[in-house]
């Protein structure tokens, strides 16, 4: 492999920018994978993974991450953005883990401390912190999904007992999916329509005792199923929950948003029943903001993975007849895997920026609408392009270790086996992209903001709708192009960062606009023909948005890479940073050249520049493979693959040095190859 | 869902289509599900999992399927395809029985029946395919994967003894991967350098003992190794098999391209050692044959589970406040759904065409050098995209599925599992395409066929330059294009067959033309230089080839469509196919839609109509999706997903009943939000 290119960094320094902000909580996160119990067996059946996975769980809130987010004066740190980050991390070690402590601590006790009062933190957060009450989410039903506003399950409350009777009225309300719920939780937070004294207040939170004691019989009126095994993260108990009019006491419900009196009436400081729904869904966004990051650790792990094998594997000969090239040394290759490492550093830098936020609302440092908006939308889009990226990038890692991509040993399956819920889990993706597609649009017209109809512009529309306008910055974007797209930008090459920057913008402004244009009929059209409108822009929509959120990666991505180059002065580091922040750009843009190309802003001149940009920055990028490697942060006990730790480079030195000396012997054999061609040699000369 | 569209076509015209001309024994491959152990158990440990797909491949026995390739003299009917055809369809039962038995009927049988002489096909052929002699296929080296001219296991002769002597030099030369090594196999046919009388000629096949019976010993001198654990197909027993000088009678080379007399002295009918080994590769061509197949069966069954499911399931609201929408009545659903529909029927008539050349060369019907090279690079060609198209449906149908897909129960994520290795096995994708494309540059350009630089040229080089010419028929697009390009053409909407044809065609002359000039100096450059060069093209020489793959699958859809118009006069059912037709054409110009802007082939215009007629089309087909779904031609048994088979539609109607009944209640509670619009429209009045 041709190291022509190779740039002398520090990879610490380029760890710097991978890690972000939150870096030593990583670095606690990562440590996790020393402890006892922290892996589970490469075998055994599902009993054997899910004790294995609890008592991975107990080894975690021995180690003090779990409790970084409660308040100060619950023995916490008010520390929401350091412990996801550690909590992320633990992807190194078992995503099964990760995401049982996630049930337990994110949205068990989650739900608890943002939706409970302090007698309920008291009572029952306190001991889920310390995994004394284990417990299960129950918010998705069999029949909904992402819609939770329609979920059937019903809170009824009944004054002369001063009870609500918790009810699973038909099959498709069955609580489905829910981790702890198949074995391990003693209690559930249960999503239910609360209604008392005739009226439906929407949907409301309850505490919910399931079991008599940890694995032990269903209570009374409950019904649990298991969900069995699944594609991954087979040391998740997940399973059903249902109830036959069961009751607890009326101080169950988690009463923060809304509270219903002994006599049955019910208040609420927040009077608009869909802002009050969004605003106690909003608590837990928690759920998509640490899959965005977990996202990135996984795909870091498998680059890891396949850059390392990639540099020692040799296949086929090419300048040399007897050493033959090693796969990274290939165009295809650097093709495959380099705008991969590219990518996982937009989503690591753009991470970085949800945590900010995420830790600003939570802290309560700012907890304005606006900054709320901001963290929801940001966590939908980004959480739902990294999941995506993740999942692709561990199956091209894999296909790029041939046969032993496949072989358990080398984890990328069982990494790709646990990963590929994230895409569909705590939102599905496609959801996600139009609830970001929505705010879109109600912030580049305001007449689109009460846009209700069709499809999930119920959800979606509400959601918009309740909320007062969000500010996207998309308003400022035609600004900014007319002043970028100057004549002397025009004459710029590809790999000036303004022209990246110029074209994924003018993209997402040039796609809004043209739907906002198209969806305007919709306000006075009956509600079918609005339906039929709204649906038959829908791809459109989600592209938008998608658009939308790689503009927002990129600028993380470019912001990173000038202040390594501002801040530090490190000159090696930041030519790095470069390339890689152009081959995300130019990646981008290849992606969907023929848009940039219809609507005029690449010249055709330009536009084949930027296959051979491309090809010639994955060469480069792919001469620091080895630093490269060492800035994901990653030791042999986080990847745990035979394949990257030298076992290959000693068999292929093996090899070399056989042949080496076998070529020395006398009796080493000729190559009947070399005999075949000297003899046609010496008939073509005989028959001059 | 609108069901505007919907065609009223007979599913059985169409699955006529699909299956092609081997539906026979394709009914009697998918008759198999029936019999016991046709399906493993859902859990179990790799041990139970390997003898109940042991017993699987014994139970295919019995079903005369695995004799079918066999001489007619030797109780079979000298029918390839339709044993492939037969054999194809096990996935519907069992993706580990499909490849256990393709490792002992194809591959090991395949070896001793084609490359072995009749008192070998008498001693070990007849008990391998009555399952008596269970044996590995032992070519792959951990240290050479696609590169098998590289191995480095010897066999040398002595001739002393009469023996050939089997020896592992070095680690990276144990065989890997191998089914039936790791527990089942009795001998392996291993493929190793033969040196005798101090010359190298190259790769042989051997008969070796590797154990004391099925499941027995290790036979001295062998080392046998468990691969353990793999992402799928976990019920076959791959392994490691090494020598330590391990003899076997002179009589164990399978001679039939290659013999040793006991003296030593080494005689072949085929003069060119290269020739020769491409020749003895070329008999096992089957295994590509087959994947091709199976990849379409898999893809078939991953969408008619996510279709049947997504025209039941039904999310958010939209013409109607209180009926759901269908999951498959949205764009987007439909947009990721449709799409992979129609190339499912493109790989699926492609495969026929595949098929025949398999039957022809192989029956011995014709068996000349074009036909060979024929079915070798639509074999490689075909195989590369429908494995990599197979992964990519079922990971979009099992996303279809939303957390449901996830579930064990519900098939797909299994089927994932199984499918993966497919892309790596049986030539890595990577490599075949690459060999479809020195196949096209050395037909384009005769100075181009010697070629023999770097990466993976040693390898393809050689095998182009052993071989004649072979016509793929490029040379002869230019004059079509020209043909076709009228300015009559150029007024002609997107959807006209012959604009899609012209546009993929030309495609794919340009970029080899293209190709063809940036090579051409290789010639009289120095090895170094020439390996740079080639490696500076081999993305594109990929993606050259990728186009060129897919306009034969174009064109044999094409032709499937036209004899379904012309032949039978069924006009919905023609209507129908020209949907998918144009949907897969579209689709294709879609991906590059940029190449065709900047080469001047698709006008601003025409490139606008491409993304709606493709929403228009999708829609359209998904109107037909029950349809479609019959056509696929599998049942319950086949697809064993819970969720396809009706549960979500009766939850559904449950549900409904359940609210309608409500509503109807006095004590229906009244929803909040309607309470508040009112209260809000009240205050509104009240101010005026």
């Amino acid at each position: 492999m041709s190291k022509k290119h190779q740039l002398t960094v520090d990879p610490s320094r380029i760890r710097a920018v991978l890690d972000g902000q939150w870096a030593d909580y990583r670095m606690n996160g990562r440590a996790f994978v020393d402890k006892e119990h922290a892996v589970l067996s490469e075998t055994g059946d599902l009993e054997q993974l899910r004790a294995e996975t609890l008592a991975g769980v107990q080894a975690l809130i021995d180690t003090g991450i779990s409790s970084l987010p409660l308040p100060v004066d619950q023995g916490g740190q008010n520390n929401h953005a350091g412990y996801v980050a550690a909590f992320e991390e633990l992807v190194t070690a078992e995503p099964s883990i990760q995401i049982k402590a996630g049930v337990q601590f994110g949205l068990f006790g989650g739900a608890l401390q943002h939706l409970g009062n302090a007698e309920q933190h008291e009572k029952w957060l306190k001991p889920a912190v310390r995994g004394e009450l284990l417990g299960a989410f129950a918010m998705t039903e069999i029949g909904h999904g992402s819609d939770v506003a329609s979920i059937g399950t019903t809170a009824t409350y009944d004054p002369e007992t001063e009870t609500f009777i918790i009810n699973t009225p038909f099959r498709a309300a069955t609580k489905e999916f829910l981790g702890n719920a198949a074995a391990h939780g003693e209690a559930a937070v249960v999503f239910a329509q609360l209604i008392t004294k005739g009226v439906n207040h929407g949907v409301h939170c309850f505490f919910v005792p399931i079991r008599d004691g940890a694995g032990g019989q269903a209570l009374p009126g409950v019904t649990t199923e298991d969900d069995g095994r699944k594609g991954g993260l087979l040391g998740v108990d997940n399973g059903r929950l249902s109830f036959d009019n069961v009751r607890v006491p009326r101080t169950n419900l988690l009463n923060r948003y809304g509270d219903v009196a002994a006599d049955g009436t019910y208040t609420s400081d927040i009077e608009s029943p869909g802002r009050r729904f969004f605003t106690m869904l909003g608590t837990l966004v928690q759920g998509r903001v640490s899959l965005d990051g977990a996202s990135v650790v996984a795909a870091k792990l498998a680059l890891d993975i396949a850059l390392r094998y990639g540099m020692q594997r040799r296949q086929f000969t090419g300048a040399d007849d007897d050493v033959e090239e090693v796969l990274l040394g290939y165009q295809e290759h650097q093709r495959r895997l380099m705008p991969l490492v590219a990518r996982v550093f937009a989503n690591a830098t753009a991470h970085d920026r949800l945590l900010e936020s995420f830790q600003l609302v939570f802290s309560g440092e700012d907890d304005s609408n606006e900054a709320r908006q901001r963290l929801e939308t940001q966590a939908a889009g980004f959480k739902a392009l990294s999941t995506w990226d993740a999942l692709d990038t561990i199956q091209e890692c894999r296909e790029a270790c041939g046969g032993a991509g496949f072989m358990w040993e080398n984890r990328l399956v069982g990494l790709y086996g646990d990963m590929d819920v994230y895409v569909t889990f705590e939102g599905d993706n496609t959801v996600l992209l139009q609830l970001v597609a929505k705010r879109l649009l109600s912030d580049y017209a305001a007449e689109l903001k009460d846009i209700d109809i069709g499809g999930v512009a119920r959800y979606l529309g509400t959601q918009a709708a309740e909320h007062s306008l969000y500010r996207s910055g998309l308003a400022n974007i035609g600004r900014t192009i007319g002043d970028i797209f100057t004549p002397a930008l025009a004459n710029k090459r590809v790999r000036s960062g303004h022209v990246q920057q110029a074209m994924l913008h003018n993209r997402v402004e040039v796609m809004v606009a043209d739907l906002a244009g198209k969806l305007r009929p919709a306000a006075t059209m009956s509600q079918d023909k609005a339906a039929e409108l709204f649906n038959s822009v829908q791809h459109q929509l989600i592209e938008a948005a998608r658009a939308y959120v790689e503009v927002m990666k990129w600028e993380a991505l470019n912001d990173a890479m000038h202040a390594v180059a501002e801040r530090t002065g490190h000159e090696a580091e930041a030519k790095l940073m470069r390339r890689i922040r152009d081959l995300y750009g130019l990646s981008l843009i290849e992606e969907h050249i023929g848009w940039h190309i219809m609507y005029g802003r690449l010249s055709m001149a330009r536009a084949r520049q930027i296959g051979p940009t491309i090809d010639s920055l994955c060469q480069k990028l792919a001469a620091n493979a080895a630093e490269l490697c060492e800035a994901f942060g990653y030791g042999p006990q986080h990847r745990r693959a035979t394949i990257a730790e030298g076992i290959e480079a000693e068999r292929q030195q093996e090899a070399m040095d056989y042949y080496r000396q076998a070529r020395a012997r006398r009796d080493f054999p000729v190559d009947e190859r070399h005999l075949y061609k000297a003899r046609q040699a010496q008939e073509k000369k005989h028959r001059r």
